[in-house]
């Protein structure tokens, strides 16, 4: 890569389930020029997320979907290399929207939060101290709400979200139970992140784990995935359990509805005779909340009482796979592509 | 009927899908005599409710189920003809779970309501103004939330909940559109109750119906039902609609799940990706409420502000068949048993 042209990966055609490099075009463009009130934006780090896969589609998602030949969607830290705006000045570092592209035009008004490695590192924005912490937050604080004693499951535990509900939880006083795929997540499940009980839902007798490690039943399930860990939760949830849905990775490269029968009205009716609470956010849902946030994730982070992971791609050109590894659960922690 | 015994009856066996007949048995017993603290209730009415077919299974519901040779439970408005409990008198007439037979004991402490029918008709206790009425207050109070100019959908809308449902929507300024089986209910729902759209579920071409009556998608489902009803609603739902779950009466006879595909993981990602809240709940959750609900619901009462019908059956020989009517819906109102 160089400095004088931008280059930048476009959704080249939308996925048919899993995608495939195929989807993706890694273009060279001119560098964009900013008009009054705007930056150009040099990408350091892009953030790699589930998310993604819905905005390949065609269809209705969180957000309008990503256009064939339009650069890819993605949250960044970036670095302000040509100023347009009062407010930021050339070497200043930003939490940005980016996208898949080692430079990008911004208005400067978007960019709310500037970034000082000296209070976390850099690529904590994109993580455990950005969207991701935050989704953790907010879905724990207005819908889990976790009493002391009670037990959390949460999948995809060793991921920024999982892993960050799993230790809000448990500072909360919550029993906490993380599920990963493979030995060595859910060591580290154990050993780094203090989960009380980690499984591994690659196991045959996985619900049966699951059975053993909630007998007091299930009151908060962190939804994030779906599949087979949904279907071993949902026996265990209690009267007035909570599920707070901010993903179904297990889904996303679904290309027709699975084979019956249909349970649609058995999960309504638990849903009913269990008196649970089932709802769908996305972190900007409860936004009021960013600055409390940063508060007091700021907190546990210089005081070391949440840990993180990251999972470090060299180089855009390897987004593509990266991104189809983490929809197949391959990475190992937070990915973020280092431009 | 005669007053020297009680006239009860009991569950036979266990209902296989659809009850019948031979699920119930009647029965004669001495009239029980009361302990200290204690009255003897003559149950006058016996509300029948959907929930009671829940009752009936010996797996989990709401509540622990009726055991074979048990009385079936239920509401009642009854007199008191005997008193061991210093704060009710003969003659007192109180709301009770009396069940469905003609005589009870119960404890005088668990008679919080005493009843006036100069208040209001004494049958309401058992609909508007009692249990259906409350499911339907607290429901949009504490998950529904109608704001005004928001679409409000309910099914069974001439029975206590729906019609109750429709009418508080109304008068928070939501749009509503009330759903029932054939053309007097139809009738009823617009020139009685008020709704601003009555649809017969009936008609084969109801989900295009239905699509035509919401322009605007739909804010608030108030879910007593099920079945073809929710197909239709899901894809109109609007980001952030609210999904109070109180029934699943399309659902109560079902022996096994229907055939495929399976839509629960599809039903998620609805969930998910319209920011749905879906919400589980019976009346008793928000108890706190009842005070104010009988302040508010009998202010609307007696303005006439809300309406209500009666389904009256008489005699209890035909508590069985009217149960059974109910959950087919050939009940018209408010199913209560004189008796």
């Amino acid at each position: 890569m160089n400095d004088d042209r931008n280059t930048r990966i476009v959704l080249a055609a939308r996925p048919q389930g899993e995608p495939t490099a195929e989807n993706f075009r890694l273009e060279h463009a001119p560098l964009p020029a900013p008009a009054d009130g705007q930056v150009l934006l040099r990408n350091r780090y892009l953030s790699l997320d589930p998310y993604m896969r819905g905005r390949m589609n065609a269809g209705r998602s969180y957000a309008k979907p990503v256009e064939i030949g339009e650069v890819m969607d993605g949250g960044t830290v970036s670095e302000v290399i040509e100023s347009r705006h009062p407010d930021l000045r050339v070497g200043d570092v930003v939490l940005a929207h980016g996208g898949w592209q080692t430079h990008a035009v911004a208005d400067g008004r978007t960019l709310k939060r500037k970034l000082d490695a000296n209070v976390a590192p850099l690529t904590t924005a994109l993580g455990v101290y950005g969207m991701p912490g935050f989704t953790a937050y907010v879905g724990l604080h207005e819908i889990g709400q976790p009493k002391p004693g009670e037990t959390v499951v949460v999948a995809a535990a060793s991921g920024p979200v999982g892993a960050t509900v799993g230790q809000i939880a448990k500072l909360q006083g919550a029993r906490t139970v993380g599920i990963a795929g493979g030995e060595q997540k859910r060591a580290y499940l154990r050993d780094e992140l203090g989960f009380d009980v980690a499984l591994d839902h690659r196991a045959p007798d996985f619900a049966a784990q699951l059975r053993a490690a909630c007998p007091d039943g299930i009151d908060v399930y962190f939804e994030n995935v779906g599949g087979a860990v949904f279907d071993a939760v949902v026996p265990l949830l209690n009267d007035f359990a909570r599920i707070p849905v901010c993903g179904l990775v297990a889904h996303y490269n679904d290309k027709a509805l699975p084979a019956g029968p249909d349970r649609m009205a058995w999960l309504m009716s638990q849903i009913l005779t269990r008196h649970l609470t089932v709802r769908g956010f996305i972190q900007h849902d409860f936004i009021a909340l960013y600055p409390q946030f940063l508060r007091e994730m700021g907190g546990w982070l210089a005081d070391g009482k949440i840990r993180w992971r990251e999972d470090l791609v060299d180089g855009l050109e390897n987004a593509p796979r990266a991104l189809i590894g983490l929809l197949r659960g391959e990475n190992f922690g937070k990915v973020v592509v280092k431009l």
